[in-house]
């Protein structure tokens, strides 16, 4: 079964983009441990960053970088975190993560954002890569 | 004031070493979320991840892919999760944490080891990488 991100490669489920290659997009998380949480994931649905092969985890880390800045840009923080976990959705995925706290890391926490937020914050970051 | 983690470069303080080249230097985080946490870092001292140049940048991540496949294979896990977070040590780092459930990514918790367990599972990556 596709993965939900693969199906939102594919155009299945919505999802508010900031920035796209052929190998690779950047989405907002919609369940974000804060505001401007964002997603990069290699459009190839493998499971696990280090399968990834070379070329293409330099690639996504590259990619990754070039959205982080963007993000950096448009969300106001001390500076932007970075995780890859995996362990809920087996399709890599790198968060980038407005920080101001420690807590901000903690993925047991979300806000609530409307979808004029959503859209908003998905045009600021898309604005500022 | 140079960071800690120069002062382990400089061999002021002494670490658990696993990798090292002439820019980048791997060694087991002290009070690690998990057996096998390990930390990534640029000699250079350089605070946030993205302010660091893209040469620099991408060998880190080049050096952290090699670090981690070695930490996959020496501790049993699900897979090696990857965060960079930077609030407390103003020196980039990349954290490589042995993941078996989603909590392993919590800096709040932290595992207590002996000198012989971390001598031991430094020595077990260093002859996985």
């Amino acid at each position: 079964m596709p993965s939900i991100f693969t199906k939102i490669v594919n155009g299945e489920i919505p999802a508010y983009k900031v920035a796209e290659t052929d190998k690779f997009l950047a989405f907002l998380d919609v369940r974000p441990n804060v505001k401007g949480h964002t997603l990069c994931i290699p459009k190839e649905e493998v499971n696990k960053l280090f399968d990834l092969d070379e070329e293409t985890y330099m690639q996504l880390m590259a990619f990754s970088r070039k959205v982080a800045k963007g993000v950096e840009k448009a969300v106001p923080c001390k500076r932007v975190g970075v995780a890859v976990v995996g362990l809920e959705v087996p399709h890599v995925h790198v968060h980038l993560i407005p920080l101001n706290n420690m807590s901000d890391m903690n993925f047991a926490q979300s806000v609530s954002l409307s979808e004029e937020e959503f859209q908003q914050i998905a045009d600021d970051i898309k604005a500022n890569i």
